[in-house]
C-alpha cells in the first residue's frame, strides 16, 4: 500500500508518523514549503519526499490532502487529475460542505480528524495524535469504494471513522467546535474590558482567573489563518448557533432581572443533564 | 493561635488541613451535619469538634465561616456574637457585595478564595487546595486589624491574599468566572438540541466532542445549589456581563453574515492579544 500526504504540517505529518510506525503503507509526501518537507523526511513522518503533487500521488493507493483551507480546493483536483482510477483522495478540513460541493469525482471522500487543534508544524506531529480519535467521513454520491478504503486506513491509524452527511457534520460542529471557539474570544474580551475598567480599584494587582475562565479560554484567538477561514466557510451554520446562544442567553437574563430561582434552578439542572447526555453520546463514539 | 472554621466541607476541612500540617494553629470546627464533623475529626483536618457555633468561636483568634450561601450571614452574625473583641471574622463566598453591605462590624472581612469550585465534601479536602491561589479580600469600614491578622493567616496558608474593593470583585468575578459558566451551560444546551436535530443523519453514531467543547464545558450545571445563589446574589453584575457578550456576538454574526474576512481576522487577532494579557495579568498574580 502506498500512501501520499499532501501537505505535511501537524495533521499530514502524523498521519505520516502513525501509517509508518504500524508499518501499514510506503509514505511519500510532498509540501510546497521546501523545509517542511524536508523536516517531514528526517522526522520519519515519510519515507520519500516528492518534488510535486503529480510526483507524489502517482501510483499512491490513497492520498490524504492536508493543505491549509486555502490551498485543499486546488490541491485535492490536482490530485485527482494525477491520480490512477482505484486512487481514493481524503482531506482533513474541519468544514465539509464548501468542499464537497466543490469536488464532483467519486474518487473523493471528505473526512475530519476531531484532534490537534492547537499547535501546528511537522516538529509537533505524533503517530498516537489519532488514537482513539473520532475522524468523520463525508462519502457522497453512490460509490462507497473510495469511503470504504479511507475509513480502513483510518481504523488501522487507531481512530475511529464515523460517516456523517456533510451538512449534519456542519451543523454540528458549529455547536461543538466553532461556537466554543467564538465564546472563548467573547470571555477574553470582556474580561480584558473589565479589568480595565477597574484598574483603578485593583492597582497594579492584577486577578487571577478562575479555573473555569482559564479553561473556556483555551482556545482565545486561535490561529487567525486556519479559524477565519473555517468561520467563513460555516457561517450559515454559525451564525444559526449564535443565534441560539443569543436566545438563551436573554432567557437567562430575564430569569436573573426578576430573580427567578426557580427557573434558575431548572436550567442548571437541566444543563447538568444535558452534560451527561453529551458525554454518554461521546463515550458511545469512545469505546 | 486558636482557629475556628464554622462549616468543615471542601473548603474549611482544607483550611483546616492546611494549617495543621503546617503547625500553624489549633483547630477547632462546627457543623450542623454531625456526619461531617466526625469525618473532619477522623481525617485531621481539625482536632477538635465544638457542639455548637459559640463554644467553636470562644477563645478564637480567627474565625472562618465556611457554611453554604443560604447559611453565611446567620452564621457571620452568630460568630460575631459569640466572638472576642480582638477575634477577626472571615467567610469564603463566591460573591461579596451582598454580604459586606449586610454585615456592619469592624471584625469581619469578606473573603473568597479562588480554589476548589467542583467537588464538595470535606472528604475532598486537602491540605494544598490553596498553594499559590489568589485568596480575594474585601476589608471595608476603616479598621485594618481583622484584614491584616486574616491576611497573615492566608498567606501562611500558602495562599496570596489580594485586596479588593467589594463592586469591583463581583464585576471582575461575573466575568472570570459566572459567565463561563453560564456560556457553559448555554452550550450544552445548544449542542445537545443540535444533537437530536441531526439524530435523523447520525442514526445511533453519536458525535465525539472537540476540545474545545469538551474544556468549556466542564463547569456546565455545576452544583445547582451553590451556583443560583451565586448568580442570583450577583445578578446585576452578571446582567452587564450578559449583555456584552451578547452585543459582542451581535458583531460577529454580522461579520459572518457579510463574510468580512478583515473584521473577523481583527477581532481574532485582538483576542489572541486579549488571552496574553490576560495569562501576563494572572502570572503577575500568580509569581
Amino acid at each position: 500500500m502506498r500512501l501520499a500526504l499532501l501537505g505535511v504540517g501537524l495533521i499530514g505529518g502524523s498521519i505520516g508518523l502513525a501509517a509508518r510506525a504500524r508499518g501499514m503503507a510506503q509514505v511519500v509526501g510532498y509540501d510546497p514549503d521546501p523545509s517542511a518537507l524536508a523536516e517531514a523526511l528526517r522526522l520519519g513522518a515519510i519515507e520519500e519526499a516528492a518534488s510535486s503533487v503529480s510526483e507524489a500521488v502517482a501510483q499512491a493507493d490513497v492520498v490524504f490532502v492536508a493543505a491549509p483551507v486555502g490551498a485543499v480546493q486546488e490541491t485535492i483536483e490536482a490530485a485527482l487529475a494525477a491520480a490512477g482510477p482505484a486512487c481514493a483522495v481524503s482531506d482533513v478540513g474541519s468544514t465539509k460542505r464548501a468542499i464537497v460541493e466543490a469536488i464532483a469525482d467519486e474518487r473523493f471522500v471528505g473526512g475530519h480528524p476531531l484532534a490537534g487543534a492547537e499547535t501546528a508544524g511537522v516538529e509537533h506531529a505524533r503517530a498516537d495524535l489519532f488514537e482513539d480519535a473520532v475522524w468523520y467521513l463525508t462519502p457522497h454520491g453512490g460509490a462507497p469504494g473510495a469511503a470504504d478504503r479511507v475509513g480502513a486506513l483510518i481504523s488501522a491509524l487507531g481512530a475511529q471513522p464515523v460517516r456523517i452527511a456533510t451538512d449534519a457534520h456542519d451543523r454540528l460542529m458549529a455547536r461543538v467546535s466553532h461556537l466554543p471557539h467564538v465564546l472563548a474570544n467573547v470571555l477574553v474580551a470582556g474580561a480584558v474590558r473589565a479589568l480595565e475598567r477597574e484598574q483603578g480599584d485593583l492597582g497594579d494587582r492584577l486577578p487571577a482567573w478562575a479555573p473555569s475562565f482559564r479553561d473556556a479560554t483555551r482556545v482565545a484567538g486561535a490561529n487567525t489563518q486556519v479559524w477565519v477561514d473555517i468561520y467563513l466557510s460555516n457561517s450559515e451554520a454559525l451564525v444559526c448557533a449564535i443565534d441560539e446562544a443569543i436566545e438563551q442567553l436573554c432567557e437567562v437574563r430575564s430569569a436573573l432581572q426578576t430573580q427567578d430561582a426557580g427557573a434558575l434552578r431548572a436550567w442548571n439542572d437541566r444543563a447538568r443533564e444535558q452534560r451527561e447526555q453529551a458525554l454518554d453520546a461521546a463515550s458511545v463514539e469512545n469505546r
